[in-house]
């Protein structure tokens, strides 16, 4: 079984997580949060997004956090955008990494940001224009490659031609998102194998949902087609909007816990991380999915 | 990616379900799951255990069940057992297979069934003897063999002495159950492969609980390997008696669902299953492990 000896995660949890609660944590807690996820090890961090509060106001916040903690030596802490307006508060607030999305589902794309996937791309180079001028990096993401529960089976020219345009506009740093649980191991390897050799100069992410059980099992086959970077939420947080009741983000215990027992580094402290899980539950209030914080390690043996 | 054009599934769930609920289901009840178990295309199904009625009253109408369903054409019915006295049952409800059960973790075999795995073993000759001359077949499962709670790792040595055991009274069938969610998808991988270049003569089974998140994966893993015939259990009913509060065995919707989706047979209708799911949870009373009973399919799009 062909796998990687170092993989590397980005906790999402704090975006992508509580993105989805309809409590809305405060920023100190967010800040204790973002600065526990720190200790445990996780050189990559989505902080937050730049969306319109009205839209998201669990992230109205997100300014503030990247001015309280600024820049982390060895620590990269990026915000999702949708647009040029998220460049400008990034500039604002001396947040240095942004990530534009875009779905490769018309239903999605309309859904979500309320413009057609065409349009979302035409954005894309103004944005980074802004970006640059600032010294601001840019990553890009792609929702729903592998599947959307508007559409059903999306082409894999449509998520091409996405890639592409993040091409155009400079950018080489693509996150293949799988929102919406849909993707299935035989199908995330074929993909990634295809898109590594289509276009070898750019750095993929791969970002599943545990909806449908199958994330796990999707981040074992990416590994298999080469895939060394994986997004992954604390505790479990985060959902489907449009599949209310669903599991979210694959846990980042699940994975990290998976990861040591087979030997795949990650450099982060599982120990840490399952406390920390556990005052996520308790701040957002409710039960989440996360195995590892129910079951324990496997190394936690009977005594 | 190298996986199997088809797989069979046995449901486990009036099994090793319902032995980890609380709530004793009523003979009605559980007739009513195994017909809708047979209607919705399973083809091997582990009905109950014979095991002492006090241990695991759970399980105190299994004979109850192979009188009332007899045989059903071209379906196999199966019966858990632990020793002689189990065969004996069999041989009294017209029950035509039983599963002999040993650990390979000491600690386990202790735990379950008050006798060393090594006592265990030495029953197996007298249980398969009585069994033969009543054209009962037998199969054997052994537990633990990707790590025990008890004791952490365990020895492939301590595994390959009870498949020898199995083999040498007649036994070639045999089941690995991760019953503790111990087991990682490199380990499952690298044991199918070991176990059938050393045994290529046995048929194999795998058996994963969801305990720490990574049944789907170790599925995918053993299917690489070679492996097409898997337990599983509806709802995902079931647990780890020694693992409080951790999830049951991987829920058979979302097997089902994730190789419907990879296109690879099961003979199973998943809307009927999905079906039979939802009653029973109202039956057992409490939220389940299944994915595919709260996200609903890949393909139930946003109408």
């Amino acid at each position: 079984m062909n796998l990687p000896s170092k993989i590397t995660i980005c906790e999402v949890g704090l975006r992508d997580g509580l993105q989805n609660e309809k409590k809305i944590l405060q920023t100190q807690e967010k800040l204790e949060l973002a600065n526990g996820i720190i200790a445990a090890g996780f050189k990559v961090i989505e902080l937050g997004s730049f969306m319109n509060p009205k839209a998201v106001p669990q992230m109205a916040d997100t300014d503030e956090l990247f001015s309280a903690l600024n820049q982390v030596d060895g620590v990269e802490l990026r915000a999702l955008i949708a647009n040029k307006k998220g460049v400008e508060r990034a500039i604002n607030c001396g947040c240095r990494k942004v990530k534009l999305n875009v779905s490769a589902s018309l239903g999605h794309n309309l859904a979500n940001l309320n413009r057609t996937p065409e349009e979302s791309v035409a954005g894309f180079e103004e944005s980074v224009a802004l970006a640059e001028q600032h010294g601001i990096k840019v990553s890009g993401s792609i929702s729903m490659p592998f599947g959307s529960p508007w559409e059903g089976n999306i082409s894999l020219e449509s998520v091409k031609s996405i890639v592409e345009a993040y091409l155009n506009v400079g950018i080489d740093e693509i996150s293949l998102s799988d929102a919406s649980g849909m993707a299935v191991p035989d199908q995330v390897y074929s993909m990634c194998i295809n898109m590594q050799e289509c276009y070898p100069q750019v750095k993929w992410w791969l970002h599943f949902h545990n909806t449908r059980g199958m994330a796990m099992a999707n981040i074992l086959a990416a590994m298999q087609a080469g895939i060394t970077q994986f997004d992954s939420s604390i505790a479990g947080l985060g959902g489907c909007p449009f599949v209310p009741g669903a599991a979210g983000n694959v846990s980042s215990e699940d994975v990290v816990h998976m990861m040591d027992e087979m030997g795949i580094e990650t450099g982060i402290d599982i120990v840490r991380l399952i406390q920390l899980s556990g005052k996520v539950r308790q701040m957002v209030g409710h039960d989440t999915d996360s195995y590892i914080l129910k079951a324990g390690r496997s190394k936690d043996l009977i005594r």
